[in-house]
């Protein structure tokens, strides 16, 4: 049913995430309706993040949608960047007079300031931080908003890259540059943990290229996956924002000598983007494969019923809401499938589909045997259990599905990471279908790396943590090069 | 500090919110910034809210926040409803150029299709309802989003009338007419049973009158509270939308005898403006008063250090912390205050003013005696309590105040709550400082609705559940009525 995976990934991608009940397309180009399934997972990421930021102290907080277009073009570098793509409000009303019936923009309505919806909110921000900031007591300030941004991209691909991003931004302040900085570090650590560890995608962690990076930022700290197509993905990043945004906005403090000092900060945001690369990471020709820790539900129960109930069909779903509930009990979600109009083989199907980590069927004659049959989605492989180890058993075993998905996702990344010192190898490699991660010697400069980007479509994805190790010559200049860098095809 | 609250409550309620650092203005006309404290409560909501919602096997969705004009335009009581009041996006791009350095929108980025930031989702809803409904077995359909809409209006008030609202709208469609009523008034009691428990706010429950009710809807479910003020606050709604988005969006499905028939559907939200509620409900000329169970905080700790800290403040912060984890420990949200640039005084009029319900303050002398002083935020009460009895105390405590401060406001409630038969004593009744709810009989037509409501201000608030029981004359028309129904000034 699914296109092959092997020859078109993301016509496989695509028609997987709409058939899975993950997400359909709005009416508006580039934007998704979050489907219940699909935002199960989001809200799984969501909570889990949330637990993690709130231990770091973070508090959430929820700036305005809406921004007047002065706002954006203070900071400079910031406009550039996201002027070119933003949805903006020009009117507050519609009307059908003069115009034949036809609901247009009321041209009485128009707005003295046009408005931008928010592509990211540092500039609200901070010229918020401007009335909370007074003195160092005042710092730092550590929040985080839970929020939906529109930005007007020209390619759009779901969860992935979309006009209206479901995601969150922090946004921090400091009183010295290196706390701000290592603030932007350690949530850059927070997210790598959280990935590795419920979505089970590894990744290698650095630091942007000055070209590469976000718009506003001194240091951009990102995590990069590589997908089952050898395309790097970036998962999220970290930016240390220096003093541009505080000096853009006037954000200024006393320390303790009384002397007045700009502000330091960062941002960092993580989207639904990571769903993308949990499909991207573990799926396969079947359908979804997902982490037991944000699946939706991690164990389907299938009673095989027959179209006409007798008292054997009691007995059957007696005991599948018996292991329902005890499972329940010890926090696994659980969902059961008891419609008798769907054929047990296209039920299989469906939930291979979505990906359930772990399905269980179970018919008369298994009781009789006080058994049940586990399929394993990730592997395949089936076992018969009996009915009273069920809750012992499963909550080990999902814990031994995450960490499988985890290695094998690994290896992947592994076996696709390559170091190349020949430019015409480079070439070569980013021309194969699985071009995967490249570790190559670059001289350090933004002409070497857009050549690079234009011959061969690879971009620098990061410079990795501790590359400067390692000298070398730059694989298209020849010139000195301090470490090996990450180039890859991306997303 | 305050504006008097007796004199001018709406100042008063202004300068509040503020200054207990709840919100603040956003940069846009009516929008809205929430602080971590603000924000805070709103999560607890959200969160008591959803765990609800979940139990009835409600799931949550995400549609798009912007939507094609030609959307809204469906269905005919809708779009007037809504079309006058939008924001509406005309451009994908912002420009410097041919406008002398100032941004403004490219024109050569002017959108085909207009689009208009959602004030609502039904149309969005509906347009996809209509791809997911085929057969009486896709039904019925519980799904809820938590968003955010725009609305344009002309006056806006924290938390009750804002140009973006955070909310959560639930949309769910039929088989039949009963089984969507049903679910109509189940949310309404849902609702209901929240408010009361959760917020301690009391309220009349009934049905709109058909001038009140949502642009789109059969009937309209309502909660309706009475504040300080003694005017009435809409506090949630819940629409029995019979067929009409069904037909509008042509949402048919085939019964069990295979007949195509429209689907039945309703809607149900509530707001940001349950903060509001709250506020205004339970707050005294100190500040907030919050119930404890949506309390960002529901004990603060003030130990009293020295500023030239020696052993003693060792053993006092050693003390306060050791309490905290105690009450933690057993879900108790503490706050500890151990800043030393702010005096006792100072502190204590801080948490006065947030509305914390219990406060702690400990010293040297009190740890002496092995107890600490005790104070209510709402009573003013206060008492020394020896330092082994706190855990075991606070729980209980804390469930007598939130029961308090429900017994308070339902007192109040019914204390104004008159019934009036004559138009002239309505009339006064409405000029005084505290019209509160009143109870006439009304003739059920638009026009004396109208008439009453442009003479005295005052609308119909809700035909209270059971008002039938209870026949009369019209206070307006002297015509038939057939019950009481509930007549107030309103937010």
């Amino acid at each position: 049913m699914l296109p092959d995976k092997d020859s078109d990934f993301s016509a496989w991608y695509n028609a997987l995430v709409r058939s899975a009940k993950l997400i359909e397309d709005g009416p508006v180009r580039g934007t998704t309706i979050f489907r219940p399934y699909g935002y199960s997972i989001w809200e799984n990421i969501r909570n889990s993040l949330d637990i993690r930021f709130k231990k770091l102290g973070t508090q959430n907080v929820y700036f305005p949608l809406l921004l007047p277009v002065s706002y954006l073009s203070k900071e400079a570098e910031h406009v550039e960047g996201f002027a070119k793509e933003c949805a903006v409000v020009t009117h507050s009303r519609l009307t059908t007079k003069q115009s034949g019936g036809k609901l247009i923009p009321d041209p009485d309505s128009k707005l003295e300031e046009q408005l931008i919806i928010r592509p990211t909110s540092e500039s609200l921000i901070w010229a918020t931080y401007k009335k909370w900031i007074a003195s160092y007591r005042d710092l730092p300030i550590v929040l985080n908003q839970w929020a939906n941004v529109v930005r007007w991209e020209m390619r759009t691909r779901p969860f992935l890259r979309t006009t209206e991003i479901l995601w969150q931004e922090g946004h921090t302040a400091h009183t010295t540059s290196e706390e701000a900085n290592n603030k932007a570090v350690e949530m850059q650590h927070l997210y790598a943990d959280f990935i590795r560890k419920e979505l089970a995608i590894p990744m290698i962690l650095g630091v942007k290229s000055s070209y590469e990076r976000f718009a506003g930022a001194k240091y951009t700290y990102t995590l990069e996956g590589v997908m089952q197509d050898g395309k790097a993905l970036q998962l999220g990043t970290s930016h240390f924002l220096g003093q541009n945004f505080a000096k853009a906005f006037d954000v200024q403090f006393s320390d303790e000598e009384n002397k007045r000092k700009y502000v330091w900060g960062t941002s960092w945001g993580v989207t639904t983007r990571l769903i993308g690369a949990v499909i991207m990471t573990h799926s396969d020709k079947k359908g979804l494969i997902l982490p037991p820790k944000i699946a939706p539900q991690q164990v389907v129960l299938l009673p095989i019923l027959k179209n006409k109930p007798d008292g054997k069909n009691k007995q059957v779903l007696e005991n599948t809401h018996n292991i329902a509930d005890s499972l329940r009990a010890v926090g696994i979600r659980v969902h059961i499938d008891q419609r008798t109009h769907h054929s047990l083989g296209w039920k299989i199907n469906e939930y291979e589909l979505q990906g359930v980590p772990l399905r269980i069927v179970l018919g008369e004659r298994d009781l009789e045997k006080k058994q049940v049959e586990l399929s394993f989605r990730d592997t395949g492989f089936k076992e018969f259990i009996s009915i009273n180890s069920i809750v012992g058993y499963l909550p080990t075993l999902l814990e031994k599905i995450q960490d499988r998905l985890y290695k094998k996702a690994e290896l992947f990344q592994k076996s696709n990471t390559r170091k190349i010192d020949n430019y015409s190898e480079f070439i070569e490699q980013l021309k194969k279908p699985k071009p995967g991660f490249i570790l190559a010697h670059w001289d350090g400069t933004t002409d070497t790396e857009k050549k690079i980007k234009k011959e061969t479509g690879a971009s620098i994805r990061c410079l990795p943590l501790g590359y400067k190790s390692n000298q070398g010559s730059c694989i298209y200049s020849g010139n000195k090069s301090i470490g090996r860098v990450i180039f890859a095809k991306a997303y």
